[in-house]
């Protein structure tokens, strides 16, 4: 991130652009490669930099694989006033994801409340990105996913049997940045083990365990372990109840279904999200409920702080602020990234991202 | 509970109508009183002793003191096709949420999903019973609330302006019992710390800080202190979210207008409460989706166990395993709480409680 000396700085539109030229060269059409592109550097414009450009690697890997199916028909295949599940017939996830979260905003204008599901979906990126797509609608967005790798037991066991399933929820307010929670199940996000293996740092107590229920701490040794979930038993349920809800409830996958998909990059995932959009009007006046949510940031940023804390943060808030600095300065991507990003484009044969 | 040598049985039905009784003497009309004693003889019957009969006294007492409304008019206020708003009009919570629950399971009959919030309602007993009762219409329930009292700070704060904000959520099975989650968004539950206390115990490190942001242990001293979230940072999004989504949405309080109903008999809480009622029907085949809970049930209980594990829960298992001993064989009550119990019924001037 922009701490990296060794980091380059690249224009959002610069970025899109680019993850658009590779992505319509392994025959994404364009108006998908775009929509694609988009969210993904919007992903590293709110410093989600694990789900962004990234990325971008691995997907051409899959889509070379015939592991994403590129010329997807995507369909609703069930429906109600307030549901509908989507079919993604396989594509890439952040255009069955889109699909979702617009058909839910369209049902919740009407109906109040909507939930909408995807099946046969793929990795979409960042759970806020979705999650805060109701939000210009005056709507708030609850957002719940499948992991696309099994690295969590039940609590007690030892069988990977579910992921690091996320919750992401937005909620508007009227002054204030909306309020953004998006959060992994588990204490560390699995992308966060490997970010630590790659920098050759030890990864604190609680992050993982042993086969033997002992602190694990090496990060290269991580296939030996388990991730924890946040509050024990909680964080487990927590994750069974977000699995059932974005995968069975909608026919994707779950439990010993999920396909780990940086091991196997052409079986198709199953992936499942489902998103829930509260339209604010339904429930009274907007601005009423705007204006709450606003006296309630501010008095939990005027609150006292323990020793040693600088600042009261909100959940998004920190996204929030980075999306505006990056938006005016650019967007720093790490130097290693940049160089592979290079490499791709030659291997592609695409002109290369545009650095500032 | 059971293991305690001094406490007395008591069937569930010779529980509810001593309940009934009680809140009869108190101005409650026969047939809402039939309804809450149901409820709370229910909590009991699971397991959930923290908020079953144990509340009565306490309930007598704020409906003496005038803090909660015999003769309600609950009503609907706002209304789509996926939502409502029931206005509980000061009432016991257990006839507002009930009638919020109702009516989330009759809309999501047709419109597939439904989202029923309450405002002006009072505390409602343990959140589980609430997210089960769309079960047996082959709903998924999905339940939050704002809790009685602000024991959380946000995360770095000292100020205590959330709740433990519960989740609870529960998902129809075939041949296995529901899965049914139900969690504070802190570590412990304010009642447990309570209970150590009174047991005259010590709290485990992680349960409480205080305001050096040292551990607390000393569960005498916890006015000095706060409850920590699970997850550190994430529980306290959780928990800032569950309170949007149950108080404020719903006009319900939240924040700095939660009312302690520990130290304050008298002023109204406008509690809120929300229910998410999800028809299993409109998203595809109910058997088909109970078989893939029923195997994932089964995946999950016969994975391998890590060291000194003897075996591996479901969320809801251990009370769906008590609601069957208890139904049985009576409800264990503890010794000094039937005490308690006879004192309130002399006091009250009806028959007490009938103990096997």
């Amino acid at each position: 991130m922009s701490e990296n000396p060794s980091s380059v700085i690249v224009v959002y539109s610069a970025l899109q652009a680019f993850i658009s030229r590779a992505l319509q060269s392994v025959d994404i059409p364009a108006d998908d490669a775009n929509v694609v592109a988009g969210l993904m550097a919007q992903a590293d414009l709110q410093g989600s930099d694990g789900h962004g450009v990234i990325r971008l690697p691995q997907y051409v890997k899959r889509i070379r694989a015939g592991g994403i199916n590129t010329r997807p028909n995507i369909q609703v295949v069930q429906e109600r006033a307030a549901m509908a599940i989507v079919d993604g017939d396989n594509a890439m996830g952040h255009l069955a994801v889109s699909r979702a979260v617009n058909l839910a905003i369209e049902k919740a204008r009407t109906a109040g409340v909507a939930w909408v599901g995807t099946r046969n979906s793929n990795h979409a990126g960042p759970d806020s990105l979705y999650a805060r797509m109701p939000v210009a609608h005056n709507m708030i967005g609850l957002y719940f996913a499948v992991g696309n790798a099994n690295h969590l037991p039940a609590w007690g066991g030892m069988d990977m049997l579910l992921s690091t399933n996320p919750i992401a929820a937005a909620i508007p307010a009227g002054k204030e940045p909306e309020i953004v929670l998006d959060m992994a199940t588990t204490v560390a996000a699995y992308g966060k083990v490997k970010a630590k293996a790659k920098r050759g740092e030890m990864m604190p107590e609680g992050w993982m365990i042993d086969r033997q229920g002992q602190p694990l701490l090496d990060p290269t040794r991580s296939e030996e372990g388990f991730l924890l979930p946040i509050g024990g038993y909680k964080g487990y349920g927590l994750a069974l109840i977000v699995g059932l809800l974005a995968g069975t409830l909608q026919g994707a996958a779950m439990g010993k279904d999920v396909v780990d998909f940086n091991k196997d990059s052409v079986t198709p995932t199953n992936t499942g999200q489902a998103i829930l959009a509260i339209n604010l009007e339904a429930f009274g006046e907007v601005n009423v409920f705007k204006s709450a949510v606003d006296t309630l940031v501010q008095d939990i940023r005027a609150s006292e702080r323990l020793p040693g804390v600088d600042r009261v943060w909100l959940p998004g808030e920190q996204s929030h602020a980075r999306r505006q600095a990056y938006g005016e300065n650019g967007i720093p991507v790490a130097g290693a990234l940049a160089k592979e990003l290079e490499v791709l484009a030659k291997d592609l044969g695409v002109e290369p991202m545009q650095i500032n």
